[in-house]
């Protein structure tokens, strides 16, 4: 049966991969690379010098698909994937063959991997087995930067998107919230009042920006450095904890 | 100026350490161990196994310590660690020496190491950097393990206490949940209707367990087998991941 390994590689630090990884990267045949344009590149690059150290067999093989453009609705979009996945499984990989995915950050954390490759093995069109390999999320990533815990003592954090966070406001019962997918900088939208804000763009790169401090503070500056560095870089990938104490 | 390192060793597989722990490993001069009592004895073996193979210099040391029971009065247990944790560092640390401390998982989950050195650092009786290197928490090796992900697309995840699920029920807003240090089964208090539960224990370890299905069909399941092996093994450390759609 064909084995499918789903890699965490960890959010932006090379030095952030397992050594379960390391092993799996060993093990696969065939990675599977989704490009999804320039303004991912630094990502791209990541991913090459991860294989460039770890998967070092000389019958490696890299293969490159371009990734269908994401519309509104995100079942169609999972569903062209799983096209792609389907493909890519049952003809690039022999019947005992190892393919590899490799996730930034970590699999179960906003990634729609697992999810696709449940749409394939729903088709029963190809067997295969998936194996995931957790990977250190920007969630961490982030606490790790600036040395704190994501909760409060017995609290309780929320992940969740700046979506939500601007329609829904501080989440019931968390006394941390970290923020994801955030284009829009949803913590304007908080009243700030005792609450502490950790911010991180382009965590573990050479690229990295951090600004923490009482949101009432802070938060204009980290408006103002986000839209500088976004204009500089082309993109921009940012997570933020947000800290409020009782 | 000293240095303490905060070392996420992950939970309960050795191969979930990163590369970054590993180097922070052979970087220590000196490990600080908390010595919690018998229970934990399977922590602190993975903990011993981790330094025999990252921590070879023959000059790096292990400094055990009792660990102060922990009362009702968590603020007071926290003062009593930042005694013992200043003692270690004025008296078992050069002037520029680095200590660690190896920290179950990820030191930003449910741990008091970084809350304890922060009181220390507000003494300001002994000046020390802290890095943390983060970990493989068990929330991420439950996730991995059944190849799920967290949450569903676009959603949230909370991460609480079996108490607080107990008391507050299902968390708003979350289409995810994780409950961790549940010793009362508090999954049993929720209305099991359109619950997936997934539950894992001694994650990572060979005596791991895993159950998942529906909450309505395997919560009893997972009590008895929860019960059993808590009864077997003297201890039990358990994670499980909640899903609801919509």
């Amino acid at each position: 049966m064909r084995r499918v390994l789903v890699i965490g590689i960890g959010a932006g630090d090379p030095d952030y991969l397992t050594l379960a990884a390391v092993r799996a990267l060993g093990e696969a045949d065939a990675f599977f690379v989704m490009d999804k344009g320039a303004d991912t590149e630094d990502l791209v690059a990541l991913r090459r010098e991860v294989c460039a150290r770890h998967a070092t067999r000389p019958d490696q093989r890299m293969v490159e698909v371009a990734d269908p453009p994401r519309g509104d609705d995100v079942a169609a979009w999972h569903e062209q994937r799983a096209d792609i996945y389907e493909r890519l499984l049952a003809g690039e990989l022999g019947d005992d063959g190892t393919g590899a995915f490799l996730v930034w950050g970590d699999p179960a954390f906003y990634d729609s991997t697992l999810r696709v490759l449940r749409r394939v093995a729903d088709r029963g069109t190809v067997a295969f087995s998936v194996e995931v390999v957790p990977g250190i999320s920007a969630v961490q990533a982030l606490a790790a930067r600036f040395a704190v815990p994501l909760h409060g003592v017995g609290g309780a954090l929320q992940v969740t998107t700046g979506r939500r966070l601007a329609a829904a406001g501080w989440p019931d019962g968390a006394d941390g919230v970290v923020v994801m997918l955030d284009g829009g900088c949803a913590f304007t939208t908080l009243d700030p009042a005792g609450v502490t804000i950790h911010w991180g763009a382009y965590l573990g790169t050479p690229d990295e920006i951090l600004v923490e401090g009482p949101l009432a503070e802070v938060a204009g500056e980290i408006v103002r450095v986000r839209a500088e560095a976004r204009a500089r870089k082309g993109w921009m990938f940012d997570t933020y904890l947000l800290r409020r104490e009782g």
